[in-house]
């Protein structure tokens, strides 16, 4: 099947949601997010060789958050499959940082993709990492290493503002220790689990950074990150529960694995082709990006691509 | 993309399953399928063409039950895509016929494959029954046209048996009706809601009567039941709520939109080249046919497919 | 210890709440209270020995509702005390007619001030009713005779139209059938429950029938209707129970054992010294008789009377 | 009213519970508590004058845990009766340490006797204490005068057992925190809690101290501590609230004002009367001293005494 032309299609979604850029509320319960211009779209699309389109925005620097949890997971799974023991692969109806669902499963998150689920992940990194490094330096090199861009870092002002207002973290993080389900002291798991949301990456690197998961598994140098089996099990519980308690809009709008998080980005996946990443901070009241959803959606219209 | 040798698959599937066939609990909700022998095992596969494949007892009839959502809610969307307003499209984290999220959601069931949603469906489908038909009729014109099996009928001592003990049911509708969300008495949806959970279909039957989902909406004469938009958000819709409370782990497992019947059958669907219908009674805690649920694994391991 | 000056402290009771008479809304789910005017009220109180005192329109009858459920349970309770095994006697937090408790409890209403309860209640008074006589019978030759108003009787224009519009009770009872806690048919069971909320009784009445709750269990006429022990219990449950969701709160206002009606009407007891019934339709988000509330706290601070 | 024999009303009681002291199951979820005995029994009765009756081990000293909320709460409502728009008075259904109705409530507790509502009460007596002063200090100045023993202290190793293992009271600390329901820092509020709740006192020390509830609000040297509306409204809370969430069983098998806590005692009110405190490790499943509760219960029935 022949390649639409990427870039034709990127700039005909840009303008298909002009109108919607601005709309929604940004963040706000990280302070340093809470002043991010809502104006603000970028999408790209990186195919498995490394080429990227884009639109608006997409090489400036946003603050990736929950899209973070889709790296850390697939380290972590490509190390210890056992993970899934601590974690499920369920959705959740309740909000992403909810501990009502946690308290009733005893510790054990419903997915990798709530803030429960990505702890349990992080304290895992950290049993991982290599002597002298944590779970945000192994995040740093891979995701430096497949968007070939070695100055992606993390944003010390937003992770210092997070941690000083993460309390509901912090409850997460300690429930789930009372269940016996962190191997590490809940504030180190926090500050790790802090550093890794702060990446601050283009939409471009995020779509490159993300191939492994059209590609079945295979990193930018072409070795092998996770067999294809995990990447389709890792896609479908991005399909399941990546929008937050919203999968079941976001399956029925444009019908792709995503993953978003509260700065506005949003990563989507079409297996077999290619990534897409887009950026708009104003939110919905799931915490999804409004522009976001509407970009993926008029993506999958125009190119007739979803996974049904 | 050649087809692979479909006999040859589902004959190896059936050696992949047989160990498990007969584990699990025959439901036990409905005196009428308490009795039905756990040790029965059928799959079969349709192609958009109408060609039948097959293994074990896939020519026998059995009680679709919830499979019949599937059904019911094309035919509702085909005419009125408004129906989208009285049921949405998230997954349930309850079971399937549980009251607790629907009273939350003020009598809005969260999606058409919960009872609730199925029994919002009914109501619609007889408001949309031509003069001197009802709903039960609707649906057995269309299965009995599309599995091209005049026989296809209701089994009247499963309807009955249903009707006789079916409180839940009505709990469920008089709480729908509370909140304004039926046009018909209770006891017209009640009744033809369990009749259309009465179909007795064979896999065969099922897998035929199932391929608009795999043609983007078209039926077995050529003609278009539904907008291909549509048929790619009910396969959304299936692949998020239609596995009861256990959809991550279907999409897990094999990655397919499916629906599922406490009778043991389950319908999935390979967009754009097949169905497929499995059915053995043993359930698992979550009324998903244990032998049906690693029969789609093992198929979609043989073949790679799935929509990931 | 000497009674006080009991005509006064309600006259001056009266004066207290004035300026909240009108207050809250008409019960809307039940169409033929939805007409009642607001600008309503009545206060009694009935001695032991059958004196009555009151203020307001404390002789005209009004829709007891809820308040039935006091008498139908003692009635039952002096039959069965292996009622408790039926209906719990803890709070709840979930409005009075919620569904959500009802199915984590498996079909045993937590107390039965609940409607959930009450249904209950009514079951078993349906199975102890004489033969030819029935539930709602039974209720009224006891507040006939307790009363002495042999005119006590149920507005057959309010039990019609909460017949016509019992989604929410049917739909309790068929949950509560289902998990096999009713010995008679729901249809059955609701036309009696109807029946007996629809009793049309004055404040002077319902104190003077609830007399045996401050008599430790004495019938008007010194017969003895329950051990002193069982109403202590029934006045316990009241106190943890009676007032909807607002137990604590009616606790901590007026600390009396009380169970409240969506008519408007709330019954108080002092144990071993007198009944209180006050009415007034306006109600709380709860449920609560605005007014009635305010009143039974104005004659716990002007007599220094609570429990506690 | 003559006062009953006290002290042979006491060992009788004792000896009606014999039979019951060891069952039930020690605290686990204190490292220290569990190594406790569960075969210790004591029982005191202090009368209004500070005259102490007693059976089996009641001058010994045991870890108070939750029913220090009854005092803290006391000094708070003392100095501030504002603390009710921080905390509620309803009961709650779910198990003392959950977190569930507290993230529904938006970090409001229902009452203060649950955990969540004692953190906010021990951050609200933080901001009371005199300077160089703490919490715990101004609990031990109180409960010292009151019992007349200036030995009564906290046992640091319960302390130091409990603060290294209160990841589940970290996390409702920080829910609340994150809600803005706490003016200091989780960590100093913690360690406030858990020292408070380590406090060390015999059955006598605690019958005598908490006479403020059963003499309207008066302190042992005379002087006021609380008007007596305010004890009517401790106590109210205290029967609705106290017991965990068996509050209904007890107001039905004791009916008195109590309160509970882990370590296996209980603190029980007769207004104008006198107080009880009995303690025995052993707990039922919510949390209550099953010795402890039949105890209550015994009394309640040899003297007839309760608030109904």
């Amino acid at each position: 099947m022949s390649e639409p032309p990427y870039q034709r299609v990127l700039d005909a979604v840009y303008d298909d949601v002009l109108a919607l850029i601005g709309q929604g509320v940004v963040a706000r319960s990280i302070p340093a997010l809470a002043v991010v211009d809502p104006h603000r779209f970028g999408i790209a699309l990186a195919t498995p060789a490394g080429e990227v389109f884009g639109a608006g925005e997409y090489n400036v620097p946003f603050s990736i958050q929950s899209i973070s949890k889709v790296f850390s997971f697939g380290l972590v799974l490509a190390a210890d499959d056992q993970i899934w023991k601590r974690v499920g692969h369920e959705p959740s109806t309740d909000p992403y940082n909810s501990l009502i669902q946690l308290e009733r499963d005893r510790g054990i998150p419903r997915n990798p993709f709530l803030n429960a689920g990505a702890l349990v992940t992080t304290d895992r990194l950290l049993g991982l990492s290599l002597p002298g490094s944590d779970a945000v330096d192994e995040l740093l090199r891979f995701v430096r290493a497949e968007s070939g861009n070695p100055h992606v870092d993390l944003d010390h002002a937003v992770a210092a503002s997070e941690l000083a207002s993460c309390h509901r973290n912090a409850a997460l993080a300690h429930l789930i220790a009372d269940f016996g389900n962190l191997d590490h002291p809940v504030h180190l798991v926090l500050e790790q689990y802090v550093g890794q949301c702060a990446l601050a990456m283009s939409c471009a690197d995020v779509a490159l950074a993300a191939r492994f998961l059209a590609t079945g598994g295979l990193r930018s140098d072409g070795s092998r990150l996770l067999p294809a089996a995990d990447v389709k099990r890792l896609n479908a519980t991005m399909l399941v529960c990546g929008m937050y308690d919203r999968a079941g809009e976001a399956a029925y709008r444009f019908g792709l694995p995503a993953k978003s998080g509260v700065g506005g980005g949003i990563v989507a996946v079409v297996p077999g082709r290619c990534v897409l990443c887009v950026w708009s901070p104003g939110l919905d009241a799931s915490g999804n990006s409004v522009a976001g959803v509407a970009a993926l959606e008029a993506f999958s219209t125009r190119t007739g691509w979803s996974v049904f």
